[in-house]
């Protein structure tokens, strides 16, 4: 078995866990080739009925000196983190003396976007000797595939708009935002920053209601990709199926994905429901280049 | 006067009458010269009530062959076309036979973004021989001057996220959308797509409420400006009162708006409220192509 080739490699992954589905997924991917796994749940993040299912430790976000105290007596070398992190506020946040030393980094960190916030986290991770790696590199049966992954076919005025879409993300992604727009008919409808994705399809579905969007039909697609010069290792965009939910809701006719640049955590699932809401859903090549102009 | 000389030129302006406050504000300054109006009040948009004190006929979106006929018969030369017109649903459309004669042409513009659709209006109007003008030619105390423009200026840190907003803006309106988004320390919070300014500043509102947005105090600037390449005759990025509250709500620190070319139909009480509110309102001149990297 491959599994147990790969266990005798390393002691175990340590897991940090944000909230979502995906640390679970990743923990059990790993365990499936025989490796082990330690979780650092955060607190506020993680959710305790999947977490005791797995070897595990509670930590702030913020205990640097904690983590790296446990993860060094588990024996971890390598580190992912994943889930998703809303920024805590500074009461969620608690110091031990390991992270009051690196405070200054911290900050430095945490003034800009959300790029230079992980990548100073994997810095960090570094400095005291993990080897951090991108949750698909563990688990790279959560990254999209290439190619039509359902029942339904994007048409050909879909495709002009999932190339325009991936056109317009390549350009924002220089300011360290946009992983999702939709576009409907030639037209850039919603672009997402702060609000995350479910919330911007929301927006569509809203003004379509409202008749401030007026397209007859299914129209439209939900489009996603990571930032050109991102850091893999850290916030990959993601799909489920909710996603699927708030796009049919959003009247749209189906999602694309930067293939090998987004992850679900539970990709049959959610290709089964959009065959079922009649959506499309594919993986798609990043934008090139040349089609960064509109 | 330079007002009775004015009057002298021409005809009087055919004003093509959309929603909101902007085509009294023109009609209103044009008067002011010495010159006449007449307004194509759109069914729909136009406001009956304010339509009624001015020299004005009404038609519906699509009566081209109407407003042709009318507007030769009243002498009008020069037109401009003024206020938010929400794209009509097909339910709202009046075809007469000169629109239909020019509909492969009309529904060549329909199907582009905003920028085709409003540029497909000037090319059908110079085809009839009228002269179209930008309101801000004929009104141009609607445009918003350079420099601090109320009591409060913006800090450093605010002049920075102009900046980032800027050249998001002039990197975004390639892709015909996006005259507005929302920065905020350093981070484009929100992006402005068919919802509109005053949609997106509650949802900045709405994210701070959740927990989604953590900021703290009166940070964040409403940044708007036209698209580079934009035709300045048409949806020059407008504020007013209405967006001093909005901004207000969401606890931003301010508005930018680019110099010449943003337009308020309610300038001084606007500044009068963003003075109360404690907003600082300035007008900042465009994105270089140097600072159009972020």
């Amino acid at each position: 078995m491959i599994a147990s080739t790969a266990g005798g490699e390393a002691g175990p992954v340590a897991i940090i866990c944000g909230a979502g589905k995906f640390p679970y997924a990743v923990a059990d991917a790993v365990i499936s080739r025989g490796r082990g796994v330690v979780l650092f749940a955060l607190r506020g993040f993680a959710e305790p009925a999947k977490v005791a299912a797995y070897p595990h430790h509670w930590c702030h976000v913020g205990q640097v000196g904690r983590f790296v105290r446990l993860a060094r007596a588990e024996g971890c070398e390598e580190m992912v983190f994943i889930g998703s992190l809303v920024r805590p506020s500074i009461g969620q946040l608690r110091f031990d003396l390991t992270t009051i030393r690196m405070l200054p980094r911290i900050i430095a960190a945490y003034k800009g976007g959300d790029k230079h916030l992980l990548s100073g986290v994997g810095r960090i991770a570094e400095h005291f000797g993990f080897r951090l790696l991108g949750a698909h590199e563990l688990a790279p049966d959560i990254l999209v595939p290439e190619g039509k992954l359902g029942l339904h076919a994007p048409s050909g005025r879909d495709l002009a708009d999932i190339t325009q879409g991936l056109a317009l993300l390549a350009v924002m992604g220089r300011f360290d935002i946009g992983q999702a727009a939709v576009v409907a008919a030639h037209r850039v409808v919603a672009v997402e920053a702060a609000e995350g994705t479910d919330r911007m399809l929301a927006r569509v579905a809203d003004l379509r209601r409202d008749g401030l969007l007026r397209l007859s039909g299914k129209v439209g697609v939900l489009v996603k990709a990571p930032k050109p010069d991102q850091d893999r290792r850290f916030d990959l965009p993601s799909v489920g199926t909710r996603t699927v939910e708030a796009a049919a809701a959003a009247g749209l006719a189906g999602i694309a994905l930067e293939a090998n640049g987004a992850i679900s955590a539970d990709l049959p699932d959610m290709i089964r429901a959009a065959d079922t809401a009649g959506l499309f859903v594919v993986g798609v090549a990043p934008a090139t280049a040349a089609s960064n102009k509109p």
